[in-house]
């Protein structure tokens, strides 16, 4: 279902005009207006869904294959070295529009890093109490 | 196929004593030695693919709606506020181990960004000369 107040939805239905790399019934592919490299895309379903914990599975299922793909095109077309492909989900993750997409960021060698942590450690106690807790949940 | 020399194929496949999340045929979920955030798991196949390119599509269509499971599971069980799903591929991109995973990192509200990248332009003549690129290898 659409919402009507969604740029994203409209963008990913053609109701907004916008360069498209790819589509399909269920989703459009779409350069960032903002990007983070040359090649950078967004990949969004046509689908209204919040965000990962809301979208249907059968979408799911077929956002890293189309991922590939592109990924794919993007190191022979573009010539990039790598990419990254990130889902946030929730505004403490990144996500700032509140409609499930993935981007696909084309990197290259020597650029920056836009996917970094400072490693922590895991103490046996945290693994177990980790385990536990997530177990209980799946 | 395995591959012996496979740090990551050594884990999924239990060669490895680990703490252990999630197990099915296709997957093992472990935590990240080395976490982001309290929760920071891998996602790993048990048969060995480089990365996300030579992933089997069957394979890679298994991976978001695990991520999904495992994201919703860790709102609840850990209290995490969102979490980040990222694949990167190739060691421009920061792949360190050359066996696909799929990391899942949870955030916690005020926590640091560990996905950034500063906004680039897209000129339409940019976007033009990107979407003819990649349509052409797709």
């Amino acid at each position: 279902m659409k919402d009507d107040n969604c740029i994203f939805c409209k963008l990913a239905n053609g109701d907004i005009p916008t360069t498209t790399i790819f589509e399909d019934g269920d989703f459009r592919v779409i350069p960032d207006a903002g990007p983070a490299s040359f090649g950078h895309l967004l990949i969004i379903p046509k689908e209204h869904a919040k965000d990962l914990t809301e979208l249907p599975e059968e979408t799911a299922e077929k956002v890293l294959p189309l991922a590939a793909r592109l990924g794919r095109a993007a190191k022979k077309g573009l010539g990039c070295d790598g990419f990254n492909v990130v889902v946030n989900t929730g505004e403490a993750a990144g996500q700032t529009v509140m409609h499930f997409h993935t981007h696909l960021i084309p990197r290259y060698a020597g650029g920056e890093k836009i996917v970094a942590w400072k490693p922590g450690k895991l103490e046996p106690e945290k693994a177990r109490e980790l385990a536990e807790k997530l177990i209980a949940e799946l």
